[in-house]
């Protein structure tokens, strides 16, 4: 049987995803065989079952799923593909889960390039091997030209937590203090810089990357003073902080002068007119903790080359339930509301 | 704060989504509680935490992944929403699983309008309900308008499978019998002339309904000789058949006279030039299985509403592996070919 798709081949014009490859026919099957076998090497992917079979369960299971649709595709620092496995990864991890298992679901647009494909499959077959979690299950949509911006992808994740640990945004108390795993918005901004064309000078680039490794090694050092964790994605810092304090009905302050943020990034923010305490992260770790294990938590992250610039930033106090305020370098002290809509650069 | 989005107000145009709604700030978090929350009624979706746990796994989990991108959002016997809860039932019913969980992620286009999406949340909840497996993590994107189309559904499921049942593609074995759950193609032939906007009469409407009860009826019945679960979505029985045949590495022969099409189904197909064999199912199973219990199994599934017109539609031969084929009324035999790339409405 012909096929019209042909990988790999000579054409005048670069190979692109038709609806072929969204059938669910031999045309997908080659696509899956050619392309996606070739790089995620898991061997129940290999069977091509709609459905993979994980042994050896037992105990609490950390669940959960993210769609991916940054645009542009390819960043300074990642890709979509990157993003993707990074993003669900952390999101396992925040509740104290080791990542065991990632599905992948793409929908692409009909015209999307087969060598953009190519580089985003190794992406995440890269990731997902450097942090040890597989993807063992997966799905391939592609609907009509302009029906999707060439490609949106779905990771969902499982974990395994461990019995005892209950880590939640429900648990900050009053005394925690706050710690942050590294420097803030250097995602947000990268992106941001890319959408508007900007040149803004400096190093700014992406900081995904995977945070299990962090965790586990935070939970080793002092599981049980460990009440919070949570990365903060959209909406940066200020908005998780919001939910946090809300979730926990306890008020979280946080010092200014504590605060993370890369020379680039810090001018770049100034330049566009964005506060970088509402852009998003994806690679960073807010961990709320007892005091006691204070000490150990920001040695056990500083250990790491993901938590190198781990610092204290705040605490968390009785006050008035909900609120998070940040308390200025003059002294002042300002209430961080969280972030109702886009975060967008200042326009006068 | 004001927040812009007021649900329910009267308006003289229609509520729309906004990029706001996907921003992960107060917007995206008012949507989530005054819409999702208000039909989603797991208590693990309350906390708003990036993940959910699961408590007291043991033995082998099933975990599926898939994203619906149907186009009608809406049509005769169902709806995009009701697509995703029972095609990820379905997936892990395939193997053996009893679904606990589904993970529901949402990729909406600005301007998709709030009360179409109210109505598919409702479908959402409802389907999860009387399935009895609640959605428990879920994620929501916007992109910009012309960015994606209407909305995009990705479910991610995962199911609990006793340690002793291995049900696989691979295990086909020569001298099985070959069962069907009920007609074919009722969901392909529904969207194909939905899509095309023919009015070609008869009660035509999708089969989409969920299968993990019909499997652990069967199971209950038969475990030991269910050797291969499978639901014919994309692509069809042929298709299916073909995969099968080449993952067992058997021959599969299937009997035309026996195949079960609703009259209308028969009609509209042959009006529009469409093979049945090749148009995806949303509520059928092909159940591969030792002859010494497809009587059990036919019965089984038979007392049920989702199985009532199951029958005996071929066997599994030893022949030549990798293929499959109809014998057809008149005592012929044709190769069924698996699908290449979309089934075509005949042009001329």
């Amino acid at each position: 049987m012909e096929v019209e798709y042909q990988y790999g081949e000579e054409m005048s014009s670069p190979a692109r995803i038709t609806l072929d490859h969204g059938s669910g026919g031999l045309i997908s099957q080659e696509l899956i065989s050619n392309l996606f076998l070739k790089y995620l090497r898991c061997p129940q992917l290999k069977h091509l079952e709609d459905c993979a079979l994980l042994e050896g369960f037992s105990g609490q299971l950390a669940f959960s799923t993210d769609s991916y649709v940054v645009d542009p595709l390819f960043f300074p620092g990642g890709d979509i593909g990157k993003l993707a496995v990074h993003g669900t990864i952390n999101d396992l991890a925040m509740r104290g889960g080791r990542p065991i298992a990632l599905s992948l679901a793409l929908i692409m647009e009909e015209g999307f390039e087969l060598a953009k494909l190519e580089q985003l499959i190794i992406s995440v077959a890269e990731c997902s091997e450097a942090a040890g979690v597989a993807v063992v299950t997966g799905d391939t949509k592609v609907v009509p030209r302009g029906k999707a911006d060439g490609i949106f992808i779905n990771t969902t994740g499982i974990g395994r937590v461990a019995n005892r640990v209950f880590i939640s945004g429900t648990n900050a108390r009053p005394g925690d203090v706050v710690l942050l795993s590294g420097t803030l918005a250097d995602h947000g901004i990268t992106i941001m810089t890319a959408q508007a064309g900007l040149e803004v000078g400096g190093d700014l680039k992406s900081d995904t990357q995977p945070l299990h490794r962090l965790v586990a090694a935070l939970l080793d050092e002092a599981e049980d003073g460990i009440h919070v964790l949570r990365d903060p994605t959209r909406g940066g810092l200020a908005t998780t902080l919001c939910e946090i304090a809300r979730s926990s009905a306890v008020e979280i302050e946080i010092d200014e002068e504590h605060l993370p943020i890369r020379p680039a990034v810090a001018t770049a923010c100034e330049l566009i007119g964005l506060d970088p305490l509402y852009l998003a992260n994806e690679g960073k770790c807010i961990v709320i903790c007892d005091p006691e294990v204070q000490e150990q938590a920001l040695a056990g992250m500083r250990g790491m080359a993901e938590g190198a610039d781990a610092v204290c930033i705040g605490r968390v106090l009785e006050g008035r339930p909900g609120r998070a305020n940040l308390r200025t370098r003059i002294g002042g002290r300002r209430l961080l509301e969280p972030l109702a809509g886009q975060p967008l650069p200042r326009i006068c």
